[in-house]
């Protein structure tokens, strides 16, 4: 009758106290009975015996109003005062969202500064994410820097060495784009096999904002910067962590990368580097270096410790991969997906997101039946370059287990792999850069899990 | 030096109790000297001197780290532990930005519940309004109701009357799009004369965002609805306003219209309709019912109190204009505007809004000179159709007084007009659709002032 938890995000019937592949214990949270109890008795379901609607018929009894309340009585809100305009500060969500929130693995980090949290991709709509539920990576944990005291410098192979307040950089010519951002440890722990339960775990270190801000190549001009291709900048972070990450400059000058003070809106959040953050589309996330206060200008990468000892492939071979930053086409189903459980059958609205760091999604294929047929699911638009793509298709569920996957091709015609086209190439310790097609079980009894096909 | 309070959004320098042509008074607030002063000593500009940016060059002296503690010293975010990842809810923004806010217009409405709140658009970027900034019209105030008791019910000229749950709702085929909400009031008391100091009161009731839901067109196919063209229906609100109002069927038959749960990725937000909105794009938002219940069908025009009485048009002639409900293009600098002050000369990026009703946005000229020459904006990409547009353009103040205005067109050709056009057809006395040019006087010493150029 419903998809259970859709909405509040909450994980039912994930196994209690599950120990993944990796040793990471994962949060089981009980579902709220009543809520599920009272809607499976209310109404027989919305989509069935549409007159007009022949894709959505089901031959079910259409719902009427017979013996609901909620229809045959006027709720208090309907006859009463209700509360006053929010002036005071900022509005904040239904207190019936409260389960929708970014959340920790535990054990996954020996620290909470040094952590993630993971987005709620389950329970999110559209392509925006909003900022509260934004995922977080911290290195040494978040800071709120106050602005009128940031600097953010430029120096290295440059005519004149230069400094910037945010008001100065607030002057200039500004671009507002939306981009995904995510991290290179994106559903890391499922390269040996099945870890975790929920999309959230697997896929939420993803997120997407309109982002505003300056080109770095516009301030670099500034400063007389060697421009040529083969030079490269680093791009160093305030906080104790000392993030550091090289860019090449061919990149930069592609004009895509900018020195961001605003997401969504308004200015960045703390945790997510205010007040000015490197926005490096289609690059992991490690280089969207947060709390941005410097960028040198050299001739050679400059293989610090965020690039030559973390971060990097370990291929099959016992070698590792160095600078393969980019995040290949991916995508996911986020409903039906693991942790929730469909209660009848029928008709669904099967949803997800697919994303390239190489430029635009061109199409999205949904398998229902474990991978042997596809049908090429709607795309919302506008198709955006570098940012994510939300994808919708009908299905008809009929009760019985199957599995669901998504596969996303990309402008240049880079088709996401299997489980096993990648690890021909990658093998299985690897921690970075895993792209490959998510499967999700929907069993009989309606309840989705995590499983791998090969 | 700065632009003053670009990020604040604190008013300075508007007169003390200004009293505005309505009777309006407006609420001053005291600029933070300490910011401002410590800015105003700090540096040169970084915009001047450059060595490759032709177009920001000034002949000013390249800024350097001479002397600035906040480049010579290590803060203490980069030597210590940060925060732990914010897993308890849902982020905040910086306290730095606690005076970004939605404010009330003292005395505009007589109580806080039959009221209105501004979006604080002179703070703002991109095209994204953040839901917790989202302008607020509350007719009997707000609530936040309990989705698993809400019920949507069709009826009307329908074969099956039909009753929905939030869950029934989301199992179907949806949609995610980018569209304004402006309220027909925005710019209302600017009717006469110059009312109020900045944008966030001329323009701030109006909002944009990503919905997500279900077209109403399948929902009404569902029910068998009669979709005839000449037809149309009635929108009703749950809350104790018993807000309707009634919309063609040709407008519902484009696929425009929808049913939205979803607002910026997240569920909507309760001073703005949780659990369910209708969205109708390019129409004033009193037509985008909150708390939607019902929709019936009817043959006629329903002639509500919302429709017949309140949200009409007083034209010169004494008559008033019914259903009048389309936003028309229109545009609004955003930065520099009114209570802001430039504290130097030279290299400033103009930027603002525009958005049309009629879909999408052509162009953007703007003025420096009080309309006398104009140049056109760069538009950030993409457009889209009855969605805001963030426009740029670069500009070098030469510290003289001057008039600085913005002047969309749609790609239907509407022109916005200025407002001795608009007076020409609506006179003085109206409250809705004021879509005239808005011009800022921008004062020899720096402060941006609300005038009025016919």
């Amino acid at each position: 009758m419903k998809i259970e938890d859709r909405n509040a995000g909450r994980i039912r019937r994930a196994p209690e106290g599950f120990l993944s592949s990796d040793g990471i214990r994962t949060v089981v949270e009980e579902a709220k009975r009543d809520r599920r109890d009272f809607i499976r008795s209310a109404f027989a379901t919305a989509v069935a015996g549409a007159a007009g609607g022949a894709a959505l018929a089901q031959g079910k009894p259409v719902p009427t109003a017979d013996g609901d309340p909620n229809i045959l009585q006027l709720p208090a809100h309907s006859k009463g005062l209700g509360k006053s305009v929010v002036t005071d500060g900022y509005g904040k969500p239904s207190e019936f969202e409260g389960n929708v929130q970014r959340r920790q693995s535990p054990g996954l980090t020996p620290t909470n500064q040094a952590s993630v949290s993971f987005a709620p991709l389950q329970s999110l709509f559209g392509v925006v994410t909003p900022s509260g539920l934004h995922f977080e990576r911290h290195h040494q944990g978040w800071w709120d820097i106050d602005p009128s005291k940031h600097r953010f410098m430029i120096n290295g192979m440059v005519k004149k060495p230069m400094v910037f307040t945010l008001e100065d950089l607030m002057r200039l010519p500004s671009v507002s784009r939306f981009h995904f951002i995510e991290c290179g440890a994106n559903t890391a722990v499922e390269w040996g096999n099945v870890a975790v339960p929920t999309a959230q775990y697997t896929h939420g270190m993803l997120s997407c904002s309109e982002f505003t801000g300056v080109p770095l190549v516009t301030l670099l001009e500034m400063a007389g910067a060697n421009l040529k291709d083969g030079n490269f900048v680093l791009a160093e972070g305030a906080d104790g962590s000392s993030m550091t990450r090289t860019i090449p400059m061919s990149v930069i000058k592609s004009g895509e990368v900018f020195v961001a003070y605003g997401q969504n809106g308004e200015m960045l959040r703390p945790e997510n580097g205010y007040p000015l953050r490197l926005i490096v589309p289609g690059i992991q996330g490690v280089s969207w270096v947060k709390y941005l206060r410097r960028i040198e200008v050299g001739d050679q990468p400059y293989a610090t410790k965020d690039e030559a000892i973390h971060y990097i492939d370990l291929m099959p071979g016992g070698q590792h991969r160095q600078y393969a930053s980019l995040q290949e086409c991916k995508s996911v189903v986020t409903t039906p997906s693991g942790g929730q459980v469909l209660l009848d059958k029928g008709f669904y609205n099967i949803t997800g997101l697919a994303w390239s760091g190489r430029g635009k999604v061109k199409k999205v294929d949904v398998s229902v039946d474990g991978g042997r047929n596809w049908r090429t699911a709607r795309l919302e638009s506008p198709v955006m370059s570098k940012c994510l793509t939300r994808f919708n298709m009908n299905w008809i569920w009929d009760g019985k287990p199957t599995i669901i996957q998504s596969r996303a091709t990309d402008e240049t015609g880079y088709v996401q792999p299997n489980y096993r086209q990648l690890r021909a190439v990658r093998g299985t310790r690897s921690i970075y850069h895993n792209n490959a097609i998510q499967s999700w079980l929907v069993q009989e009894n309606g309840e989705v899990k995590n499983v791998q096909v090969s």
